[in-house]
């Protein structure tokens, strides 16, 4: 992290210690060094869950079931084409930059400083936005959207800071608007594994890694 | 679920439907299958969610890993006796009745109702006490507790609903009440997760096996 | 109060004393003799207040008011069947059944120990539904009800914890589910005897009966 | 009431109506007749309660309980002067004045419009305080009082709007400022009355006598 | 500011002091001069914020164009009639009956005493009712008012304490009921000047003039 | 504004229409157009306030008042030097970087689009930290400071979201951190003033300069 005069010392990236690539099992550490391969960097969180490696891996697992899915063999037909400039595999359901649309709104309402920083790099990469991150992250619940991003984005605020109050209007507003049953259950399940990550990284007073505050900022890179 | 005249049909167990042991993968149906012949009967978490086994499986990893812990080789001396009456294998750490208090105190702050019946049942079990899970559901900020319970519970609150404002002086004063950091990161890492099942449980109004209402509720049974 | 290792020493039942029969001035001895006679033990909240006989005596005739009317000579045509079990002599307006789960519903979202046990114990017997307390104490905002009872427990609900919100959309909106504004006043003024009620209960860190945890959970009994 | 160009028509007191004094029953209309001699006017809090005189009376009883408690034969010594400028009979406890500041300042956080005019009046008169009626009605968070107002205004609003977090340190605090158990009781037990005041005036919402609105502004009358 | 004895010794009017209008800049002791002659004392806001004269200037200009606009040569037709008893220069938009509807409205959710009595007094005037102010400052979001005043408060206390949800259906609905943008943003621009007046009052603990506590209650001075 | 296929047509910059520099009133023009000199463009919020001109120029009057004050001639003697990588003229009370710390701070506890984006920007500079603003926008509440720049944003946070609990307390805490009264007004003001700019930029919805995304995040620039 940058030492910054009004930030402390800026020594400290996370609460209860980090646990570096080559202290993990086996199979976390090939797992994790292909994503650093890909970015560049090891991204803080997997170091500040790996010494627990029981829990890193099946954090994984359900990072990866939601926000990685296969292409499907049999993908429904959509009246709606897909929102944003998304050209990941994923062929049905939500598109790969809605689902770090629904992580950016739900760690925004949450105050969640890592996941803004290290989702928002994401979703300007997945949407081509450079500036939806930022937009997001500032006010989810007004920012402009389109229609289906903002049932969307709706759906995941309504589940994040007021759970006992989400019900059959909830769903009832996802439908109407033409989400699939299917679509309703990811964007409801991101949101769910995110009111996780963004607790441990409250818990751990994780940092972001600086490499993703610039990240996708420039539309040509 | 009983069917009540004043509860409405009772016919809708969760609202994206259910899946039978017999339609799960093998791996998932012979570990859920376990777990049911312990309790005569499956657990409905697992039928709502076996519709997706990729996820049902990352989170029973996640749930065993935090919930029932392997004992550990090498206990670090710990000067307060473990509250509650567990006498389950845990040889460190957080007590399996403690681990349950946590999830019964977060999930009365979400006020879900699913793992408010389930666990309630489980931490009567655990605890030995047939009345503390009613008492911590309806108001785990002040239920009288033992120094050590109410820390633990203090510390789960504080992550549950306003996560923005977890920081340094909630980990002071779970220290100082002379909690580990291994049992602080217990503490946060279930309220994690259950903060993510509260919100399945929401998103899909699930609704408690009967069995749960009257589990533990006798203390000789 | 059973004594249990998790949740303190479990010696104190209320914050300032407790107040026996005999030492209650006659007609209150009488009647609240009559009360534990019939349930086979005296509720703790007539304990709690009995040192101020004044007071003890109008909240029972408030409470008797509302929660236990006299049967009345000109019962209006209602349309609705009651719901619930309720086979209690009120031949207008709401049941009994209903007037409890306005209790329970409304000390839920006050969180107030001693009333959800208390009442919810009252309301699995007037409602012969074993279950339905601890349902609604979990989540009253979203638990499963029928038409009606939803619409009682919306009324007291908007009345609890932001009344001053409270206005002719919440008069609107029971008048429309088919209300009567007898029933209305019944919901209101029930919410608002229990708002004082549940404000006693904190007040006083009152502790249920240990018998109330567990009448009315075998439907045969 | 009158008729604003700004402020409606005006012509409802009640939402439910009201009920004239010639109308209540003997014992009621002789009470109500007495309080309606010495002020001028019939508080309409009495007729919009009145079609239900079981429930008036239950209220009144537990009003005078509280509000106008007589004389105690035995006054215990208290260093501490009694506050403001009470010269009523109550010869120990909190004064008249100090009882009427925690109905407006309870009434206040819950916006009740009735009780803050109403009981703002009494105030004035009480305390000899033109003013203070309308500064505490306008933050009773932060009004500048006496350290022994300030105390017991702090421990009516902590039960006011959250009682699920009130507990033994709002009672160390009142305690440590020197009130008395007695009059921690009292400071409680009224916030609770007037808990279901402001709600029975949300329920109706009851219209303040046009005479309140002047009573005790000149310090002379 | 009367010496009460419920209220503390009342002998600071500011938390940092008092400017007194001979130490003003030339231009301000002459434009306040003029408010002073006419109201007869010094507002002690103006006192308060006088030690910075640039931060004074700026506010007064502000205050001035939104709450004293200059009569528009070019008056819009306008079907409604304005509501309130408005004889003032403003020919078309916002009564300054209205402007001082929504600066009570918006203090009194921010709990702003001397905003509440200071602009109290001048509603009072403004709108010839002398409840009108009382009743808004004790309940802002239900208060019986004309349609068109109350689209006018619904639209201040949308934008007062949640701005972050403030959008489009807010808009929408002031539109809808024949608000002009012109009104629209008068309503909005007094809400966003008093959000920052109340913050200075709050920040200064500032005390309003005695005057302003009597000013208006009768309607004929 | 870039458009973008998530993020709707983006064709609309304020909800009432932008006025061009072109069509400001002289004294608007020059002051306006200085600042666009300086930077390369028209902040959109001079377009957005410009069919006001009166507002508009006391708007900025405040700004400049409080955000670029004058060097002092008598700078008083300070034993903590000013934090921050500021070089700006102010000789005396917060640093510029300070000040725009409260901006951001207060900005993002209102979830201010325009001001954090446009605000951010200016603290990037004038911090010469790169990574500052995303943070503080991130979770004001918890981002980690040196112990001056987390007491300034604890006052400005205390006095944004909940002005009636500010108080001596919060007074108290800034002052024993060694603040000036000077200091601390200077933070109570601009948090104050940037209550009134969130507010008008959440009704206009304005979006910031895309310019300002990008200003200061290359430390080099």
């Amino acid at each position: 992290m940058t030492v910054s005069p009004m930030a402390g010392d800026g020594a400290v990236e996370s609460r209860f210690g980090m646990t570096e690539l080559d202290d993990l099992p086996d199979d976390l550490r090939e797992r994790i060094g292909a994503i650093a391969a890909k970015s560049g960097f090891v991204p803080n969180i997997f170091r500040a869950l790996g010494h627990r490696p029981a829990e890193l891996r099946a954090f994984l697992d359900y990072h990866d079931a939601l926000m990685d899915p296969p292409a499907r063999p049999d993908p429904p037909a959509r009246p709606d084409p897909p929102a944003g400039g998304d050209s990941g595999s994923s062929s049905s359901g939500l598109t790969k930059a809605e689902r770090e649309l629904v992580v950016v709104a739900t760690s925004a309402a949450n105050h969640c400083l890592y996941c803004i920083v290290a989702h928002g790099a994401i979703l300007r990469i997945r949407s081509k936005d450079p500036q939806l991150a930022d937009r997001v992250a500032a006010n989810p619940w007004q920012v402009e959207l389109t229609d289906r991003s903002r049932v969307i984005v709706d759906l995941a605020l309504a589940l994040t800071r007021t759970p006992e109050l989400f019900g059959d209007a909830d769903i009832a507003k996802a439908r109407d608007a033409g989400l699939t049953d299917d679509e309703i259950w990811d964007v409801g399940a991101i949101t769910a594994l995110f009111a996780a990550s963004n607790r441990l990284a409250h818990l751990t007073a994780l940092q972001p890694n600086p490499e993703f505050y610039l990240m996708g900022r420039n539309p040509r890179s």
